[in-house]
């Protein structure tokens, strides 16, 4: 069995359930490897008792699951054997009466269905399991770092005046792709002013010159996510602009510095004190603070436990993998933004994402 | 106003509702025409009152929703003011009791939040209204259709043997991209035996000859979706093969005309028995029954109202939209869909996607 399982399986004993129901997508691929479902639509359910693993699933990919996912017994939903039919008759052969369920992903029309099949179901999450990385699971998110960086590097040597946000994008997204990678969100590529909004929604907008540009974009790798955004200037930046780069750059520094050197003093560290470093050093350079959290984990999913944020209660740890991308947005005039990924592998701040982080001005 | 937004509110009169919380992506495009937030993390809800419309959204999405969205009061969520806060506040004041939720979207932990705020909520849902597609409406997903055919024109001109089912994938999405729509869901390319697992997760198989290729994929075209289905081979189909795609052919043949037949009659068509005309066919012809439903909706989401499935209990009615699908999936050996999109426009059955369907073999 996979060290996954057994500790979900412990991690019910010390929960006093009995079963859990797995409905998120991140924790079927967790626990299963096997990535065919869509995000955006329910076709798959895990049941996890004491002593037994199902998987759930509709006739579409009833088959690929039986040829993929070891561990697990299939289970065909239908129109004849919905999935609470299933919950009844196992809760019932396997004596269960309290279940687990991701109460921060299960809907209210799916849980009037499975909790009429137990006594008592009760909350229970896998973000503590998920955010201590396994070394393998840090290789393939080191991956997707690379190829981050490859691409970003192909961007900067294609990119044009006259071309659009979308162009942008798509170039990066075939290079990912051509490199046997996925992308891990839609691709922000933001213009001049466009970079202000903190999502800006990639358009049709060309690049003229003197323009900043904003680029936010991951990478997805063996299901492992990256995510790194860059800012760079086609022609010159002005003297407003500059300034702000280097105070972002200078933040996210601040912050790198004062985890490795409490790691190397083996201190503890809350990531809400991370997130304020940075967020004061550019209050104290006359900036706004920073609309949004510093950082985030990232894994499976691009956004994760921990966050680095001013409430987070997490503490760094081994294994942990996130962002620190501090920003400064002026609305109608320009964003700047800086992200890199870092992992934490034997006490020590592994940067993961390696793009030059210089003020770059392209001249052509 | 929008007229989609009164249609809302008299539904809410109707279901005796004082106030709604809208949740779910589909939605909140459909009611802002807004579609910056990702459907795969909750950034944003919309809450419409008798007298007000409110989005609320965090400073991520806050002045891109100010720029674009009309008609909404955009209210910014943050460490200090959560979702719950803001209904609270306006529930007094706006007096607001009976809060209609979308329970198939609403998790248990916002149902928690949310319901502390009002004295009763109650499901309703906006199924049955975007059902029934306007005229604009249906030429969004026309002008989807349009670029799906040119897409699939392009990829029988452009495959060879030795192409992984992920390159030709690409080439699609490249094709798409270009002509400015989306992907509306991941495209699925499947040589040979993989075409028998009905949703197969695209991969690196290499095309080889005499091969059957079965393409699903759709454009995705100002947030409109298409969806259409072809198999077809490289080199010479086997007899067995143009016995299954003669079936499957015929098939959806018989529902078209089913549909047809009635229309001009002006007679009442359920959609279940447009699904027994299609499925029983293939029985009669000693194939197994259709593993799925005949067919499904599509406007803004890739699957939605009506279900064209043993189990439905609609009628075709003026502005719907739908697939219609039929397969036979031959485990181990190779699998045949041919799936297209129809608008029923003015009592007549209106084919959006057109791409040929006679059984096509390449040598080249």
């Amino acid at each position: 069995m996979k060290p996954r399982l057994k500790k979900l399986k412990k991690l019910l004993q010390q929960e006093s359930l009995d079963a859990a129901i797995i409905s998120s997508i991140p924790n079927i691929i967790y626990l299963t490897d096997f990535a065919h479902f869509s995000s955006e639509e329910r076709e798959a359910f895990l049941l996890i008792t004491g002593g037994n693993n199902y998987l759930f699933t509709d006739r579409r990919y009833i088959y690929a699951a039986q040829k993929h996912v070891k561990d697990f017994t299939i289970c065909e939903i239908g129109q004849d054997n919905h999935l609470e039919d299933w919950i009844k008759k196992i809760a019932k052969k396997e004596i269960i009466n309290r279940l687990g369920i991701e109460e921060n992903n299960i809907t209210i029309a799916e849980y009037k269905k499975i909790a009429s099949a137990v006594t008592r179901t009760k909350h229970y999450d896998l973000h503590a399991l998920r955010m201590i990385k396994s070394q393998q699971e840090i290789a393939a998110i080191k991956k997707a770092c690379a190829i981050t960086d490859q691409a970003f590097e192909h961007i900067v040597e294609q990119i044009q005046i006259g071309m659009t946000e979308k162009e942008v994008a798509l170039l990066l997204e075939m290079f990912i792709k051509k490199h046997h990678a996925e992308l891990s969100f839609n691709t922000i590529v933001a213009f001049a002013e466009n970079g202000a909004y903190i999502h800006h929604k990639t358009g049709d907008k060309k690049l003229t010159a003197n323009s900043p540009i904003l680029i936010d974009f991951g990478v997805r790798f063996q299901n492992y996510c990256s995510d790194m955004s860059r800012t760079f200037f086609f022609g010159k930046a002005t003297n407003e602009q500059k300034d702000a780069y280097q105070t972002v750059l200078a933040s996210q520094e601040k912050a790198i510095e004062f985890i490795q050197k409490k790691l190397a003093k083996k201190e503890v560290i809350n990531l809400s004190e991370v997130d304020l470093i940075a967020r004061d050093y550019m209050v104290k350079k006359k900036y706004d603070s920073l609309p949004h959290a510093l950082g985030h984990g990232i894994g499976l999913e691009v956004h994760e436990s921990p966050r680095l944020s001013p409430a987070s209660e997490d503490m760094i740890t081994d294994g942990m993998v996130f962002s620190i991308e501090p920003g400064i947005y002026n609305l109608n005039k320009f964003g700047i933004r800086i992200e890199d990924i870092f992992a934490v592998e034997e006490h020590k701040l592994v940067q993961l994402t390696n793009s030059s982080r210089a003020l770059l001005e392209i001249h052509n």
